[in-house]
């Protein structure tokens, strides 16, 4: 091929050593690159089973994803069946346990493109939900991929507001069945991943009617194809919802119920059950199954959103290094783009954002473990603190990571829209993040719901819940800062994040408190409020993750050097939201505007300093260039080398051009004779 | 089939009323849609000729795009080519000439659907940068696509700085041929547009070598592929850079050249020449091709990017008053989730924003015409202020888009992240721009430098060019609005911006010089002052855009009731501006916390005071169903059937599933006697 003649100067990018322009910013590290992996892992031990699992994945052809960028929608979705099946042969072969941390490390080793991952709620739904009796009938078939569930609850016309749902599931004493109907089009259900072209079964939600009474949303075990043909059970219409702006390799779905009738013990009946003459009955609490809902958001922060912001910084940063461009100091050569004050000001607060995030996921998974117990003891008081909390963060941490992951994407100019960069498919997973699992507006605003509550509580003096009790806090009204120095003190930071929380509440609960006292109805005074009511919550949140973070920082205690640059990254965060959100802190007064230059200067400062630990930083999250699947991120820096190597392969190169033989070349022959 | 025997209770979407809760917003309407129409339009007649136009495009089956979402990388792009080759004809046929208005419109009715658009920007090149013999040449050629052209100037390793271009083209006397080459692998050309698999021709930019001298980058006519079987070149290495995040009908490409000659009459000489003796000349002034670079720019505004943004707030607009979901009254039907104040405050400053920014396309090109006009008389006065300007308005506007586009898809909640909804493809393709035609950061330390001139200029007495005249200017140092109606006025609030633009740069200016002063050599001081310099290019820029705005509104004198909604919308995008960048105004006590509230009051009154006005104000924008492409946005608001029928034609559900044959069915089939 003549594509291949000429290569002599270009060397292959396997067996090639890394960019000298990366390798020096490797050997200043102001730490252990190794030992901040291993904190980051939670220890060594996890650090060691991580790489194991690594290895694993990148020696087995089967979970080779080089190819990925050019596969259509259908080859995705089977070489994401076919993965999804081989993990679970590979689990079995290597004696690994349902929920060991293997399982884990196997996602983030394949970023995640595994099909059905809804097999998993599904099943988890029926742990919840279900009887022991259910639990026994068909959780082995689900652990054996015997059956393939999904989850099957949002409709076409209704996500957020459940109570909505118009799926209907009606009880006849007479045949001892429940007749499930989609009774009008916005019924229908829309969007559960699995459904379009795999599962077998579905917990499907519906209303519940028994003799003409409706009872509300009840989860139904219904079959919805053929186990011998996989052809849609009778009066089922189910298919795929097509093209999405990714995730092309899950197959959401629809799915249509025409008079499905299913026997009395399909209905998931752990917290209620209809007895064969058509009693209803509610037994037990459901908020065991209300908290593992909170503990399966946590999850996901953790494992499927805060490392693609990660992916995204350490692309970003290592391309940042190796590109050159413009002169910075005349006759020099042209500068690494990294060392321009607006590329550090693009990248290193998403960096920042990063580690708090990872900090905060940490400090979730604690709470959720202490909720777990005394949940265990009977005790659910934590619950509406745990809800609230992870409400809200769940917003700001998708909001951020989808943000910081598209600021790294563009931080790249035009190779950062290359497909081959791995970026575009990082922004498109994290921008569905903010929309599944609760819209973000909506959970501020529940998140909101709790702190008016916890404010007015604190105004008549009960107690609140230890996350807001902040907000009983007095303060001087001013910030404490002198000089730019002042504000790398977590004390000021912290304490200006927490004045703006309450102040932001503050503002907001009086707002509503006076509309409802002049008259308005209480509804309509809570939608006036709303846009205010959402920064209030933002605030909260932010202030939280600030001072998590503090507290993170100050447990590193024995390790200097990590704690050190750890403490930067942590006053960076701060500055960062100090810096993009000065009117809040301007607003009364509690920060001048000679304090607000100080805490800028500071901030800008900070970029310098942070920008000289930036590939360490990002190395220590330790992806491994399979699992970052970019041209751009690798570890050795041959951005230019494996970018043309890659596009080689790119199916339009080899294709034949029909496009030419039909249309161009009749145009083309004619200018023959005048060329 | 089973998918059609159920849908006795579902209409199909063709010959159907229009949506009742679409159809009350349009009986509201406080002005005349048709009338505000023909205003953007500029003219009835405009009107008339782009209705024209979309009815043929619309009635001609080649340039039906209702597969789109569902066509591979490959078939978009044969499509496109398919549709290029058939609009020529077309336009043949219809006897329209190559500059008309027709032209135009054919691109907003398609989209930007159509192949190899870059071969305007090659025609355009040797328009600019050709003598009459080259023009006389190549021009006719390209005018009846008998070559396709492509503009090849980025390369692997340089975009933003062209002086780093790696290409080289050197002289040789002794056989009046000029040897192009790409010495290294960053040399490679990469991303031009029609380059992957379709470009015959190329105007190629290489630093030019004569007799070891290096004269810098000049254009250069190559022919990369033979006319005769589109094989490359002898000594061309060329193909498709493969997939991005959109543009997928785009073959953007890479080119290679090893010793490939071409006659000397092959570099563009309007400008700088060879003579056969190897003496270079200079001759001209390349100010005219300077000035054609800033129109193009702001002929990409108004007709690729502003659309774009438009599109987004017709589709989530119309679906935000169809979607239902949630009470907002205790005991009332769901509410339209237009009525939430926090979608009001998502959808409606997009909304404003489009608007202003139509109102500014106008604006510039005036600007350009005046220019224009100048320049034809030799006078090229204004060309530093229009490049200062159009460079931070094309970043302000690019990113202000995306991100308008960007809210439009969240607000649409799932739907929103379907392809089906058109808006996935709005934003990927507004994402670009960001980048393309000038990196957005970039863009705007152009304009930061081009201010700080002027400001410099201002404080020694001297005449600064019209748009920056306001830096001279005094002010009171204190808003003068006392109640909340007082920012309903402009004087107020385009005050409010004027004080802000220039705080910002006399801080950025004041810090600049004291940096230099203390000893920091300039470049250093430079860039350890371009975070705040681009803040004080955008401030700069949204203060043009804002008293603009004021401008075309109290121009509509002779029509008061759409002058009194753009009123409201001028209100809002200036309200917003100022709501979202609080600390700008309250950081010197411009605006005081107490005015800030008031402000912040009439900001969300204006929501809800537009919010009736929503549906008309996207209508009259006037996009057929077939441009929007949305199965969101269509104007009878019919969305879930549109999303169901649509969904039906994806490929996923034609296909067979191969997945489950080979990795599902024989696990399927184990569970047979379990169940």
């Amino acid at each position: 091929m003549a594509q291949t003649r000429m290569h002599g100067y270009f060397r292959s990018s396997s067996s090639r050593d890394v960019n000298p322009d990366l390798e020096a910013e490797r050997k200043t590290a102001s730490f252990s690159v190794e030992r901040l992996t291993t904190i980051l892992d939670g220890g060594a031990e996890n650090t060691k089973t991580r790489r194991a699992v690594d290895a694993i994945i990148h020696s087995d052809p089967v979970f080779n994803r080089e190819n990925q960028y050019f596969q259509t929608q259908n080859e995705r979705y089977e070489a994401a069946v076919k993965r999804a099946v081989h993990v679970q042969e590979k689990i079995h072969q290597m004696g690994w346990s349902e929920n060991g941390p293997e399982i884990q490390y196997f996602n983030r080793a394949l970023a995640g493109e595994l099909a059905f991952p809804i097999h998993l709620v599904f099943k988890n739904s029926i742990l919840a939900l279900g009887t022991d009796e259910q639990i026994a009938k068909w959780i082995p078939l689900a652990d054996q991929y015997r059956i393939i569930g999904t989850y099957a609850q949002t409709e076409l016309g209704h996500g957020t507001f459940l109570r909505g749902l118009e799926t209907t599931a009606t009880f006849h004493v007479s045949t001892q069945e429940f007749t499930l109907n989609t009774p009008k089009i916005s019924a229908m259900k829309w969007w559960p991943g699995g459904l379009g072209r795999t599962a077998s079964h579905a917990v499907i939600f519906a209303q519940l009617y028994v003799k003409e009474k409706c009872y509300g949303i009840h989860p139904f075990l219904v079959q919805i194809r053929s186990l011998r043909d996989h052809s849609p059970a009778p009066g089922v219409i189910v298919g795929d919802i097509g093209p999405k702006m990714s995730f092309e390799h899950i197959d959401n779905g629809y799915l249509m119920l025409q008079n499905i009738n299913i026997p009395r013990e399909n209905m998931l009946s752990r917290y209620s059950q209809v007895l064969p003459d058509g009693t209803y009955v509610k037994q037990g609490s459901d908020k065991m199954n209300y908290f593992t809902m909170i503990m399966t958001r946590v999850d996901i922060l953790s494992r499927e959103v805060l490392p693609n912001l990660l992916r995204a910084c350490t692309i970003a940063i290592r391309y940042s290094v190796v590109r050159r461009q413009s002169e910075l100091k005349p006759g020099d050569p042209e500068a690494k783009i990294l060392d321009y004050q607006t590329q550090q000001q693009k990248l290193l607060p998403p960096l920042a954002t990063g580690y708090a995030i990872h900090f905060l996921s940490v400090y979730l998974d604690e709470f959720c473990s202490k909720g777990h117990t005394a949940i265990k003891q009977g005790n659910f008081d934590l619950l509406p603190e745990l809800h609230a909390l992870t409400s809200g963060l769940k917003a700001i941490i998708t909001e951020d990571c989808a943000a910081g992951a598209e600021v790294c994407r563009r931080a790249c100019g035009g190779h950062g829209y290359s497909a081959l960069s791995g970026l575009p498919f990082l922004y498109t997973k994290l921008a569905a993040s903010c929309t599944y699992e609760g819209e973000n507006t909506v959970l501020l605003l529940q998140t909101a719901r709790f702190l008016v509550k916890c404010f007015g509580a604190v105004l008549s003096g009960q107690p609140v819940p230890a996350s807001v009790v902040y907000l009983s806090a007095v303060d001087s009204g001013k910030c404490q800062a002198w000089t730019k120095m002042d504000f790398l003190k977590p004390d000021i930071y912290a304490e200006a994040y927490r004045h703006r929380a309450t102040r932001l509440l503050r503002n907001a609960a009086s707002k509503l408190q006076a509309l409802v006292q002049s008259g308005a109805e209480e509804y309509e005074a809570w939608n006036r409020c709303t846009v205010q009511l959402v920064q209030a919550a933002k605030a909260h949140c932010q202030y939280i993750i600030v001072k998590n973070f503090i507290d993170a920082v100050e447990q590193l205690r024995n390790e200097a050097e990590i704690q050190k640059i750890m403490k930067h990254l942590c006053d960076l965060f701060a500055l960062h939201g100090i810096f993009s959100n000065t009117g809040d802190f301007l607003h009364d007064g509690y920060i001048s505007g000679d304090q607000m230059d100080m805490a800028t200067a500071s901030y800008l400062h900070l970029l310098a300093v942070i920008r000289n630990d930036a590939v360490p930083l990002v190395d220590a999250f330790d992806f491994s260039d399979e699992s970052l699947n970019s041209a751009l991120g690798s570890y050795d820096g041959h951005v230019y080398q494996r970018l043309y190597e890659w596009a080689q392969k790119s199916p339009t190169n080899q294709q034949v051009n029909r496009a030419y033989e039909k249309y161009l070349k009749p145009l083309f022959q004619n200018a023959l004779s005048k060329l």
